[in-house]
């Protein structure tokens, strides 16, 4: 079992172990309120597989339990079923000692986190990211939000967890291709921050070391969020690639799924910035290169001026400028603060 | 002008000066992104005063204006109305460097506030109260919310504004039953805090000085709120008469107005401290006095059930247990845990 510890302006911990979910009752004793009531939000894909089993191990230790299940997928992260969500709460007379337990991937992890970031104004909630994705990047770092009909996350809060469990286990039953979307954001770190990573994934592809993957990316996720918790300077980096990617997410109505999108957002960006001289040429061979291998896309259909309208919508504008995140090299990025109307220059260079 | 400082977790000014409409525009350049873009939320008894004079302002300033304006009335403090707003900011492509400008009482004040606490998981926003009851309560703290179906204030968070502007003078166009349900908080200050704006209220009725009791309102507030912000101590005792106030707006659909509600919530909570000598009989006589100075409602239609099954939903409650705002004199309240199975004979020692 490894532990790691999170401290932003609430402390709470990471737990990373196998069959961490058998023991769920255990942990979340540690963390709260004894006896109480807690609301487990899942989705129809994870509440199948795993919902018996952690409402078993709550139940046991004491906790009582009722659950809201909800349509997987990213359309389900709207502002009705967040509403649903809040109705499900108070009919159930959940109160400020309660709890939410987000089981699910980064769609669940989002919606439950910013129904309990508001709910009541704020009660403690418990991530057990069950995808790739949530592990290493949604389910850390207290970033809640549901989607608006003109762009993704428009809407959230910046509230931390009480607990996070992590149990690498489950991802044996998650479906290749949301394993290769989580990739997309592991792949990002090494971009980001860690030419080794990069190395490690380059040379062994989808048969990387999972766990210790995992924690690298939760340790590399957790500094960058302490450093800068609100997302006011160093935690934009983590955005590599995600402009345009959630530019072709919504203009796909989210046909295409995150990992995708971020995958053709870091080809789009790094082709850009190879093509202006700010990497090497072989960045971006490199970069082309490993997204390959875990067959993950680098073009997109939408034209510059699909992407560019829709970027305009990104959460990083702030008035007529918006942070670009450019890599330099491997295990390198920059924050480049672009005029908007050279975006779509910019875009045109990566297509 | 007095300029009062509000050191909460984010530190800000509450001016109240009167005529600072005007002058909105200069106040609002001293904490605002420069020409940033304005998104004034009002509504629809209070946009046609005060709009021209405060849109005016802030354009001759250099900001860029939009508004929305929503019908008056605790009704619209729901989800849609809630949801309407923030797609009208994305629509209008308000950033991270714009502002939301909150003009009106409490629900305008409220439902802004949490758009602008979530919109892009938060940006500024500047509170400008036109009741009495905003100016000397809902304004200042940080306390946004909107209501739903089954309770009062359920969603919410915990925001600070960037600035607060009071504007005394535009209590003279305030209609007579408004200014009256501010009095309401205006005298739970006195009952809380302060047994010489108490006697104030007494020997001067409504013609008590305004100023003079505003600042000294926006005081006790801002010391309740800095030494409790997140409402898990002291700050609580700002809810006398409100978990019994609440439910008997919420049985009304918001019929009552809240002033009104927690007069009769303050009547009834005293009345039961009296019976169960918590407090002198003295001090029920002397609230009763006053309220009816103000020609303000004491007794309510509803019964003990209909009050306490309502009470159930309300945010205090923790667990099984609910914390009760009890006098025990003028100037001095108490917070006493009281277990939900004897709130209900509470109300009716109350009743």
């Amino acid at each position: 079992m490894t532990r790691i510890n999170v401290p932003a302006s609430k402390q709470y911990y990471v737990i990373v172990c196998n069959n961490v979910l058998n023991d769920a009752g255990l942990h979340l004793q540690q963390v709260l309120t004894p006896s109480c009531k807690i609301a487990i939000i899942s989705d129809s894909h994870v509440w199948p597989l795993y919902g018996d089993k952690v409402q078993n191990s709550l139940e046991l230790t004491g906790f009582q339990v009722v659950n809201y299940v909800f349509p997987a997928g990213e359309t389900s992260k709207n502002a009705t079923n967040y509403l649903e969500i809040l109705n499900f709460l108070a009919q159930n007379q959940i109160t400020r000692s309660d709890a939410i337990v987000a089981l699910g991937g980064g769609v669940v992890g989002d919606i439950a986190g910013f129904s309990a970031a508001t709910y009541l104004r704020g009660i403690a909630y418990v991530q057990i990211p069950t995808t790739l994705l949530a592990m290493v990047d949604s389910s850390i770092g207290g970033k809640t939000a549901i989607d608006l009909p003109v762009g993704k996350n428009l809407v959230g809060a910046f509230y931390q967890p009480d607990l996070v469990l992590c149990d690498p286990e489950v991802l044996t039953t998650l479906p290749h291709d949301i394993f290769t979307d989580g990739c997309a954001e592991v792949i990002k770190y090494g971009m980001l921050y860690d030419a080794a990573l990069f190395d490690h994934l380059m040379n062994n592809g989808s048969a990387f070391d999972r766990e210790k993957v995992i924690i690298r990316c939760i340790e590399l996720k957790r500094d960058t969020v302490c450093a800068d918790e609100f997302d006011t300077g160093l935690r934009q980096k983590l955005n590599l690639g995600h402009t345009i990617g959630h530019s072709i997410e919504t203009l796909s109505n989210y046909m295409i799924s995150h990992g995708q999108a971020v995958s053709t957002g870091m080809a789009i960006v790094t082709k850009a910035a190879a093509a202006r001289n700010l990497c090497e040429r072989a960045v971006l061979s490199d970069l082309l290169t490993v997204l390959d291998k875990f067959k993950l896309p680098t073009v997109t259909e939408y034209s510059d001026q699909q992407l560019f309208t829709c970027a305009l919508s990104d959460k990083k504008r702030a008035g007529s400028s918006l942070n670009l995140i450019v890599p330099r090299a491997i295990g390198y990025c920059e924050i480049i603060p672009t005029p908007v109307d050279m975006l779509k220059s910019f875009i045109q260079d990566g297509l």
